[in-house]
């Protein structure tokens, strides 16, 4: 005889709103890392986020419904720090480290709650703005983004009946197990889940993290997400982002100062942190502009994470610039993080294997491959390509080159004057799928 | 916060027992079939079924523990049908009839109970042993099976862990779903499912039935299991087995008589059923033999269920010989059940299209395919070959030929003895999967 639980299936029936984000840990550590820092040399600076999405045929307005949208933002502003994750923040060692945040840091995370959103439709898709001072739109950056991807995965899936979805998810699990028998062949693999802001759902991206610790055990060296680095026992992963090149780069007067804005990240940067955290993100502006460009100190840093260059392409780059700079790229570290999934993993692995060293920063391809998966055939659940940006420092617009000009942001007379500033070596179009 | 409902939890840790088989439906619809015409024309006859286990690499008794078999035989003796069963055995109707169960036969199923069972264990197998009333040892076949093919599984998954289950029941889930994708590639296809004696598990097969129901609409006819047809309004499938001849030449007292037992056993099954249940089963004694000494009036019957051939070779012999007696197979019906999976039921579908009437009882490959889908890269879940034939009766021994030697069970004197009565043509040795 079938048992129902009446109190838990009438507590099910009875959600006033099934909450995405349930807690400010739900968010990438490199937010916390450049939060500190940000509050404790820009604390003035006003910065403008936006949602971007990439995928102009993906009408975003049309699939998900503008109420539940603004319910789950809503519901993410009532989000506080709990005394738990604060604790735990405060006593937990990261990258080795006691006391990676400063006590001062951890009492006004205390208060802190995310600021107010601009939300309205445009054309189909949604404008949605976050405008206040820097310390605050930028923890909206992940939620902003898992929320609207799983409200839209939410509406892919609406309507689907009970089997279709034990089949849908049974056939996305047999999937992500293939991949992690493929990666097992690895011997010195060194992966970690970077699949917060694009990633299905937050249960789906909790059991991909299970699946990547059963089944790869310490070559998976953790998450960027820090609820899940938290509950799981694992390591907070990440290190900083473009919106630091972006906004130094915008608040400077001369387009000399902009040309050495990514250095001067680097100097605040190097000021706070140190050892595994010294890793450069080198395209905001181009990579190949970066590298000739840099001051010799830089070789110093521990590594670089190419973003946007294919990368074997970019790695060979970054090791020839070790090399005539004297530096052994086998003491050196690249982490890989744009748009990896298997095959890239492995033939970027096999390539640079024994010549420096690496790790692999796995996002949407992760926590978001639902190719194939559906029984109805439908392709609602692929994955698109939205990102949430700096677009303005101080009422100053922001620019976000990249080496790959599918990935630019910002307004085009600005995009055309940064150009000129750092050329276009090395700037290749790609296709963004993720 | 996790909601544990405490009182589901204990309960679900105090289980004395996880009973394999909870209902006397849980069996094949053709055992009812048989059961009614053998106790109105033959119930004095005693049989002895036993467990036999072709697959000998597998030493059963060395994977199963004997206490927990006994347990389970114990159980599924405690059974009785229960008056909501009878109410619908009486009350449904079968193959398009009213009443196929006569008033009488239903109140002495009220009465039925399993009878008790040998067991003992002999060079690590089991020997498992039903003697008594053919009437009541003939109801152990299929829970007889279920059980021991269930245990067999329970030991292959005990020391598992969460996850590795989740992924394996991912993967089962995704293979089947990628096989009932290509079944639906077959317009015309009528297929049923026949596993229930070598399921994986109970909950398995209803799974793979709702899957089938879910994705093969109405080309999805029904289900041999009688629980499952109950449970889930569909068609009860089935017709007659190899125990019929197999015990009517067994009480034969001459040679003679034991080369007409075949279609003695037809002259009794059709003064109990007719239509679509007029399906002769060929092969007990070989194909060929059978078709070569066949009354003309066989050919009147709907169709065959042709079980040990090769389905292609089996299919156009029995056309071939319709033609012959003039009759058209447009108008017959051929039933394909011996160890079909995707591969050869299209092979055979595409072959036979248009030419004759089809349909489909997949059995062990759909209720039992686990290949491939352990984590752990184990081989203890996939199928064996495993039957509960009927040995002898009224102490004669039982024989059954078969056109596949390998599938022949009995003492070697007696099925040299048969085949000097049925001849060897036709004859021709496969290996037995399942």
């Amino acid at each position: 005889m079938p048992v129902t639980d009446i109190a838990t299936r009438v507590y099910n029936h009875g959600w006033r709103l099934d909450p995405i984000v349930r807690s400010l840990l739900d968010t990438d550590f490199y937010k916390l890392l450049m939060l500190q820092m940000i509050r404790h040399l820009h604390p003035e600076v006003q910065a403008t986020f936006s949602l971007i999405n990439r995928t102009k045929s993906v009408r975003l307005a049309e699939v998900i419904d503008e109420a539940e949208l603004r319910a789950q933002l809503d519901h993410a502003r009532t989000l506080r720090f709990s005394k738990k994750e604060l604790i735990w923040l405060a006593g937990n060692s990261f990258y080795g480290k006691q006391r990676m945040f400063a006590p001062d840091f951890i009492a006004w995370l205390a208060e802190f709650q995310l600021p107010e959103y601009d939300l309205h439709k445009v054309d189909g898709q949604f404008e949605l703005h976050f405008v206040g001072p820097w310390t605050h739109t930028t923890m909206w950056e992940i939620p902003a983004l898992a929320i609207v991807n799983e409200l839209r995965s939410r509406a892919a899936l609406k309507g689907k009946g009970r089997f279709e979805l034990d089949v849908l998810y049974a056939r996305a699990k047999a999937k992500m197990w293939d991949k992690v028998e493929r990666l097992r062949q690895l011997p010195d693999l060194v992966i970690s889940d970077f699949g917060t802001r694009r990633r299905h759902g937050f249960l789906w991206q909790r059991w991909c993290v299970e699946a990547l610790k059963e089944g790869l055990g310490n070559r998976f060296i953790g998450s960027s997400n820090v609820l899940l680095a938290m509950d799981n026992d694992l390591e907070a992963i990440g290190t900083n982002a473009h919106e630091l090149p972006m906004v130094l780069a915008a608040l400077s007067d001369t387009d000399e100062q902009v040309a050495t804005a990514p250095y001067r990240v680097l100097e605040e940067w190097q000021a706070h942190y140190d050892g595994n955290l010294r890793i450069a993100l080198p395209d905001a502006f181009g990579t190949t502009a970066f590298l000739q460009g840099a001051p010799d100190w830089v070789a110093d840093w521990t590594g670089f994470r190419p973003d946007s260059m294919p990368p074997i392409e970019g790695g060979e780059q970054i090791i020839a610039w070790w090399q005539a700079r004297g530096r052994d790229p086998r003491t050196k570290l690249l982490i890989f993080s744009d748009g990896m999934d298997v095959d890239s993993i492995e033939a970027t692995y096999r390539h640079f294997h024994g010549r420096v060293r690496m790790s692999f920063g796995w996002g949407t391809n992760l926590t978001n491959d639902f190719r194939g998966c559906d029984p109805a055939g439908g392709h609602d659940l692929e994955p698109i390509s939205l990102v949430a940006k700096v677009t303005s420092a101080n009422g100053r617009p922001a620019v976000k080159l990249s080496d790959n000009p599918a990935k630019a942001t910002g307004d085009p007379a600005e995009i055309a004057r940064y150009l000129r500033i750092f050329g276009e070596a090395g700037r290749v179009a790609q296709d963004v799928a993720v």
